[in-house]
């Protein structure tokens, strides 16, 4: 190629996901031994019928193929507004002008990231830290600094250890509960304390909650919302893609300061000027008619969840649940000193079971693979858990 | 705000778009003197009823709601490869692998220019320069290195200056054919000589062809993917927004040599993961069934300008045509002394027409305003001559 890409970009691999699904591109597999996909996180159910009929008739309506108005359509503004302040019991302090719609929750990363950090700047993501965030660090030029994995915790990272990798170059700490990959949820009281260690040191907590819908159980997920001050600090990110099933829609939205939108405004203006107009008004439905669907398929990925971490107690699975918890479950292979690269890989071609390498999440996660095990039904847990079982049984390489 | 934001993106101006329907924001007009919206390039006229029909039943499968392939859908790809390889008469030269979906060619430029440049580097930005391509620049810390504007070539800048803007650190020149703001058409041979030298010169020709649908003439836009080597320095912009009225659905796409694509679909990943799926299919149908639908809107569009052209002689006009073309008018406005953004002001206040200063497309652009013509029925263009001339008489301040 005679054209030059600048160095940050080309020094960053290809897209893990993009990889993975070449490992099985244009093979076919048999009826008795199926692909089961745990690749990436998708929703394994369509959206809603109503939903469906809702934007369908919107489609036509002369506003849809235009764009929509500085932070998004006011509609969806005001359902997620009023969706956080029930949810997370926080009263009014939550308002339209404190809500962005983006184009999916990637999006909303790299725009918050890029407001905080300029080349040269830092920026926090404990290990294993989620691979689309890492890259776009990287090819910023912002720095990433690391925070140790604690496998005891099941991958909540150590509020020691954030503090230690705090530098005068340190612009926010990224937090995602339910986590990707590890699927751990973050208490509300840890999310209180990393609030506060971020206050004090004076940089942004961004945390996202795109999973935040199937936590698996009652209550907010955190209190950060209730505090007065929350908007000093709390960036927050969601997504639609996974409650409505929205994901080729892309939306998505960031949650702050006000002021601060107006700068990721600018961003924005540049980058898409604005989401997709169908897609908006699908999630602005969803949050206000779709309650009773997202609980039951809230449940349903709580099934899902019982039943992959029941089919992997057998005693001959090899490999070790580590974590699990929303969508995802990261585990410990059994074959040591292997590359989680190699070991995903003939997963892929022999059991048919397309994972991801741990060692896309970062240094020193070759000893895990990561399943987004809500893509599949409770009753494929015991086929899943058979396939790792002659996995680990298979010494040839 | 307790947030801190990064300097490069603090010291960006608020975007015009925004700030200008901030003028008008809560004001109702008289029924005989309603607003006239000339400020953002918007299709004035609805998408054809068969796309919307094909993009309903869409909505319907099981894919729409899923992310879409690296890329894009092949069925957009292909379809933008054959449209360009007869619409440039290009043979075979424009294939699946050249093309890469976007989510709008705003998005299409952000990870171009992005994967070229990296802070400290510079791209070369004609005079008037479209204001997001200028502020993504100075966000990402990339210099913005201006060539003048020459009023006598109606826009076209002089590729002598280009040459002479080019320093060791550029990665870039962006040119825009039909011209945003000027709507300025680049003949195939100034294109040819451009090329010619970034070629020389090792730097990359980032053409933005959003505009090329409405050339009002038949004929090639120019012969650059006819030579064997356009992949070395070519890559070309385009947008599904104006041709087929997608504004809302975001899609857009880079044309270029697939190794560039392999680097841009890194951003991508981040940036978006796929553009909208139903955007993309909505793309795609429009380019294999509304070749006439095209063809009459294009005439609808170039009738426009003629009307314009037509109503502009009037001799107290005051105003001057210094260019126009596809979408587009610039004009010299008569308040001599006066900035332009206080001139669109009172513009928008008391004439209720609604267009955007030149101060924003850069340095010495204080002269000018844009007109997007392209929005109004070309009856309305007396009335808009008739309010240009009212304006040109109003000398109380």
């Amino acid at each position: 190629m005679t054209l030059s890409v600048q160095p940050h970009l080309a020094a960053v691999d290809a897209p893990p996901i993009w990889e993975a699904q070449g490992w099985i591109a244009g093979r076919t597999f048999p009826a008795q031994k199926p692909l089961i996909d745990v690749c990436q996180a998708v929703p394994g159910y369509p959206p809603a019928d109503a939903q469906l009929d809702h934007m369908a008739a919107a489609l036509r309506l002369p506003e849809t193929h235009r764009y929509t108005e500085f932070g998004g359509i006011a509609r969806l503004r005001d359902a997620l507004a009023a969706d956080i302040n029930r949810s997370y019991a926080s009263g009014g302090a939550v308002a339209r002008e404190n809500i962005f719609a983006t184009a999916g929750c990637n999006q909303a990363f790299c725009l918050v990231a890029s407001a905080l950090a300029k080349a040269g700047d830092e920026i926090i993501l404990p290990l294993p830290a989620y691979f689309n965030y890492t890259m776009w660090l990287q090819m910023t030029g912002v720095g990433v600094r690391h925070v140790p994995f604690r496998v005891e915790a099941h991958g909540v990272p150590d509020l020691s250890d954030i503090r230690a990798a705090i530098t005068p170059r340190t612009k926010a700490l990224v937090l995602i509960s339910p986590n990707n990959p590890t699927g751990a949820i973050y208490a509300p009281n840890y999310l209180n304390a990393a609030f506060e260690l971020c206050r004090e040191a004076g940089i942004a907590l961004v945390l996202d909650e795109t999973y935040r819908d199937f936590l698996g159980c009652e209550g907010a997920p955190h209190a950060l919302f209730q505090r007065g001050d929350w908007q000093d600090t709390l960036i927050h990110l969601y997504s639609f893609s996974k409650v409505f099933c929205l994901t080729g829609y892309r939306v998505g939205a960031i949650v702050a300061d006000p002021k601060f939108l107006d700068e990721v405004g600018k961003e924005m203006d540049c980058v898409a000027i604005c989401p997709p107009h169908i897609g908006q008004i699908g999630a602005a439905f969803g949050l206000e008619q779709l309650d009773e669907w997202r609980r039951v398929n809230s449940a349903k990925m709580s099934a899902r969840l019982e039943a992959m971490r029941k089919a992997f107690v057998r005693g001959d699975l090899g490999y070790a649940l580590v974590s699990s918890g929303a969508y995802f479950a990261y585990l410990k292979h059994p074959h040591a000193g292997r590359k989680s690269y190699d070991v995903a890989k003939r997963l892929a071609e022999r059991q048919h079971v397309l994972a991801l390498p741990g060692s896309i999440f970062g240094p020193d996660q070759d000893d895990y693979i990561r399943m987004a095990f809500a893509n599949v039904e409770a009753s494929a847990m015991d086929d899943i858990a058979a396939r790792l079982a002659a996995d680990a049984m298979d010494l040839s390489w």
